[in-house]
């Protein structure tokens, strides 16, 4: 018998594998809507509202490096990443679950400063920490947070439901977080060098760093979209699909396409960039929308519409429509700003955390 | 600035912290009713259910060794951990989330057979495997489960609650588990020197851990006791208090006392012990009491009950009365088995997973 390894099927490939295994279990409690495969679970409670329920993992090493990683921002994006997977059902966040495995050299100081930026965040959200477990880590520092949330059978919105014809919109820019990354990870290298030839730290590369704050925020602090869900809930307004954008465009749009059996066509010229990625990119010599396009962790919400609905967010500053829901058959489409039409199937598909 | 070391204040203390950290984001959601402090937290939903919840951890070479755990067994015992929890609130396990954190090495059928252990499991317990988190791991594998259930306001038990006066029972036997363990640990010594002094693996090990099959099952696949939560149904039987046993009896019931304001003695003698665990005790020349009292992972149920419903449990074969609530200031008392009466609090006090 020879076995395989997971970088040979892929992350998604690792997840399909395994929901095919737990699938008999959905059956087991009739109440549950939907299982995996969406950004939640969903599930009854008896009345006229739903429980959605959301993990996630951040590993050291996979996922941060405490190297260019505050614990306090550290703490927050773990709530924030699960909070962005509750918006995403246009559900309001509620309980949060903290199991963190902490090597035992880590001082108590700094795990009390990740646990102040998770409450930060959490009462930002308005979210109740309510519970969690601790054991040490033989390596690294391992945070799961699980959340849970409501909303009602009128305002649930899953990844299927995307209908040829609908808009397809996004929140916020794109890039940031990619562009942010790419500079923690220069100053990293830099930080080890100098400490390898045991030189003094250079404060200018510092300096430099402030000059792009806003790209290290977003990578460093990504905000959930909860006000979006606010505003959809004041205008009355219900996508027929939803995502959060954690994977990468191309990526998170693949989802609601293939779980909705419909195509898109989107337009490079129109998906909003943060102007500083576009700086940061250039310093890099690196193409600014294959960050937008593939680099995820911008946690923005990806929805869809009628386009009958156009006007109800035309006007939203911080809303942008990026192109079209087609048929299935015409596939995955981006005009890019050259005016060439390519398969986005053929493009880098997000982030796979055991590729090699 | 002077740091602490986790192992400064133990595993308690460090929760102690945390739970103080994020007290404040309790009060976000006016529905939570309970929140860090006792097996699970709870809400209430908007009807006449509660929604209890829980998480689990499950660290490599912290919790589990795969030289001597089969990964069926592992996926079982992660389920069932936090079945344990749901039922110590009295409350019926409905939906489970998993996270993995997965070393790159590991073969996708070994991960599959994990998963599979989970799915049997859950199915057993009616539990859905609604959704989850897959990571690479740059070391061990991790595996974090979260849990919810529902009961109702009228049969909801915490640990609080117990009143002095009242009858402490305890469901099934102790000590199976840290015998089960011991014989492990012993086996992965012989196991490693075999393999360093390149011997063929000697059977005859194997032939005996067959004639201690009972304590193994009991460390690899304890079962959570869902049928008790079925029986104090039917019974119409409402504990004043509940924890399962996780960290070790003394310790569980220091929990309950703690919790609800009492003291607690307890008689030695009546103390349901696994037989086996007693032959496999005197093997290793140690007090198979110290492991029933202290040893943990045997996740069974410890529960207190007026002395009025005495003759609701007394008649089930596997439920035990090992003593009394008494006022706060007489302590937690053991009375051993040669009539002596200590007080707990000297005696060990569960695992600690910080402990150097």
């Amino acid at each position: 018998m020879s076995f395989k390894s997971i970088s040979e099927i892929g992350e998604f490939g690792l997840i399909e594998r395994l929901a095919a295994i737990s699938a008999p279990t959905l059956r087991n409690v009739p109440e549950l809507i939907e299982g995996i495969g969406d950004d939640c679970a969903i599930w009854r409670t008896g009345d006229a509202t739903l429980q959605v329920a959301t993990t996630d993992l951040l590993v050291e090493h996979v996922h941060f490096d405490l190297l260019t990683t505050p614990l306090h921002h550290l703490g927050s994006k773990a709530i924030s990443v699960n909070v962005s997977d509750i918006c995403a059902m246009n559900a309001t966040p509620c309980y949060a679950l903290i199991s963190l495995a902490v090597p035992s050299s880590l001082p108590v100081e700094m795990i009390e400063e990740l646990y102040r930026g998770m409450a930060h965040a959490a009462s930002l959200y308005g979210v109740a920490i309510a519970g969690g477990d601790t054991s040490s880590s033989p390596s690294g520092l391992t945070i799961s947070v699980s959340m849970t949330g409501q909303t009602t059978p009128e305002k649930v919105t899953l990844r299927k439901g995307a209908k040829p014809g609908d808009l397809i919109c996004m929140t916020g820019t794109l890039g940031g977080s990619c562009a942010g990354l790419h500079l923690l990870q220069r100053e990293r290298a830099t930080m080890i060098e100098q400490l390898r030839n045991k030189e003094p730290y250079d404060k200018n590369v510092m300096a430099e760093l402030q000059e792009y704050a806003e790209a290290i925020r977003h990578h460093l602090l990504p905000g959930a979209r909860t006000d979006i869900i606010d505003f959809f809930d004041e205008e009355g307004i219900v996508p027929t699909s939803m995502i959060d954008i954690s994977d990468g465009l191309i990526a998170d749009l693949g989802h609601i396409c293939r779980r909705s059996g419909v195509g898109a066509h989107i337009e490079e010229s129109r998906i909003p960039v943060l102007s500083e990625a576009r700086a940061i990119a250039e310093e890099f010599q690196q193409d600014v929308f294959d960050w937008a396009l593939s680099g995820g962790e911008d946690y923005q919400l990806l929805f869809t519409l009628p386009k009958s609905e156009y006007d109800l967010v035309a006007a939203h500053r911080d809303i942008t429509i990026i192109g079209t829901i087609t048929e299935k058959e015409e596939g995955l489409l981006l005009t890019d700003i050259f005016g060439m039409t390519i398969d986005m199937a053929e493009m880098k598909r997000g982030f796979d955390h055991f590729a090699g």
